[in-house]
């Protein structure tokens, strides 16, 4: 999307130089940087160190990674070790080791002359199939934000509140829950979004950044705003991403997620959830017994990290010095208080039977 | 109640001394100051710049400046002069009207070679009806305790809640919602209490710097993380203060007071609400249409005060510069979603009949 006017992606692949680009990430809200990663070493360290961030982005960065690697040592053992080394550097991460897998099996296959061709090219399909995926959903969603629209009296604004940052710089471009609100924005169609702070870490702040960047109008509020705003009717429609939703529909996602979805329901706001369907894990049903909830560090909860008055990135503590913070990354959000699910295949309920007609083909 | 093993009111007079000190708030949680008020204008001071805060403790230090203003002059001129300079410091605050127009009103009539001992008397009744006030919601408030305690497997704690600060620094002492935690404590009752961080201006750092302080076993947690706790039983009980509660018990209190009310109901964890009888607004019945929410400053929101890795107390900003900012101060819990209110008479109901029946002398 646009950033000051011009149009960007989190990652691509610039013809001129022949270098895969990124956007630093660590650095947003507070400054826009764009590096140039050129060896193994350095896409390891991107990933490892969190200059890229969100598994789709994690997956294409990864990918590009294994085509700059081959470039310069096409052999097995090279194949070999570019994938080891990528593969350690978020062991957790699903769509890394996926991406990594498939290229490795494939690679296997493909003569060592033209290893890092062959690459290059899948490389720029993951890229190509995460935009794809994430503008089908952009499209779909756009039909809600329409039907909305055409709802309201002349010229108001359709008022969208979302959590957490599921935007362009967390996928190749799009992103996932924001990619409607862009389409919308491209159709013209007034909006304004509700933009939820999501501490720790603020993901908000990005997601506020992208959205002003590219020019839609947007509003930073407190996590603890969004239910009062519902209560008094100045949010039409709640739109979030999700880390990971299961078969039946209950949706994982940043903490806090939970707490918006009740409000949307006590109020009878329509809750979606953006949802490309690699996250969906076929394996589970209930979110709630069968997701493990991440405890990270309490130093996310005790320091925050903004802009001093001299304009340096730098950190407070803002819990009172020896008190211990707790940090549950993520809640499960029970898919009776999600009103659908919009995938690029189109937009369903949040049931078993909903999402297993929608995808036949990936139920297991 | 105690910090580090001694004992502390908000605001007191010293007898060794002749003076009224109070606790200068504006660097808690990090700094713990004590500050000796000794002229009319340092209490001007100290209301205005919230150097104390809640309204009980902010009538209680109009009453103490009243009385300190009249021992050095106490000429008709000299009463009118504090109720003026006193009235203007906070020209909202209801409790901080009420205390001065009762002082000038009352003084008025007493001879002036009287009034300095009598103002000092009636300020001690002031600050000793509202530790009273407190002392019974906290008494009331440990049934409660007590009877979840009897029903939990021996020696687990009882995990209680809170949102915002309602504590003693912003009462003379025992504070509201923390009054039935410190009663429990003293009766030995294990009690770990969740700590909402409550953006904006994090008050929470100010309540679980005060429960660390006596020695009450808590940790400091998101906004957002609440609901996820209690869909996993690991809170068994919310109690929160409130800043206005209608006549049916619709429960005007910091914003984000709702989402936890809700995450309490979906979850079937009780919710109370620790209500002295002054801040029940008889004359409205409907909060969510009667009671105007403030908008408080952008700022609150986009920056954040903390301490630096120098240990200077400083600000950061955390929202994208250019941004945005929307920052309502409370909300409303409708009385549906209210356990109980734990008043100084005893816990009711929230509802028009159980509180007219508990207070049947302050119907309007």
């Amino acid at each position: 999307m646009k950033v000051q006017g011009k149009h960007y992606r989190s990652i691509w692949f610039d013809h001129d130089t022949g270098k895969v680009n990124i956007i630093d990430q660590r650095w947003l809200p507070h400054e826009f940087k764009i590096v140039q990663l050129e060896s193994l070493s350095q896409f390891e360290t991107a990933i490892r160190d969190m200059w890229v961030r969100g598994a789709p982005l994690i997956g294409a960065t990864a990918a590009y990674g294994m085509a700059v690697s081959l470039a310069s040592d096409a052999s097995d053992k090279g194949l070999s070790h570019a994938y080891e080394t990528l593969m350690q550097t978020r062991p957790t991460a699903v769509n890394l080791r996926w991406a990594l897998e498939k290229f490795r099996d494939l690679l296997g296959n493909v003569a060592t002359s033209e290893r890092a061709m062959k690459a290059m090219a899948m490389a720029h399909e993951v890229a190509e199939e995460d935009v794809s995926i994430n503008k089908k959903i952009g499209e779909h969603g756009l039909e809600i934000i329409r039907k909305i629209y055409a709802n309201k009296p002349k010229a108001e604004p359709v008022n969208i509140l979302t959590h957490c940052n599921a935007g362009w710089p967390a996928t190749v471009d799009w992103g996932t829950a924001t990619s409607p609100m862009y389409h919308a924005f491209e159709e013209n169609i007034p909006i304004h979004i509700w933009v939820d702070e999501t501490r720790p870490r603020n993901q908000g702040a990005m997601t506020a950044w992208e959205l002003e960047s590219h020019g839609i109008d947007c509003t930073y509020i407190t996590d603890n705003s969004g239910g009062h705003l519902m209560q008094h009717k100045m949010v039409d429609l709640v739109i979030v991403g999700t880390d990971r939703t299961t078969s039946r529909g209950d949706v994982c996602n940043k903490i806090g997620t939970y707490l918006k979805a009740l409000a949307a329901y006590d109020n009878g706001i329509p809750f979606y959830v953006a949802l490309p369907s690699p996250t969906i894990d076929w394996r589970i049903e209930d979110g709630l017994s069968s997701i493990p909830i991440e405890e990270r560090s309490e130093r996310e909860v005790s320091h925050i990290q903004g802009l001093t008055k001299d304009e340096v990135i730098s950190d407070v503590q803002v819990s009172p010095v020896g008190v211990k913070c707790g940090n549950p990354a993520f809640d499960v959000t029970p898919n009776r208080l999600v009103t659908g699910l919009i995938t690029e295949r189109g937009i369903c309920e949040a049931s078993k039977t909903a999402l297993s007609q929608m995808f036949p083909d990936m139920v297991v």
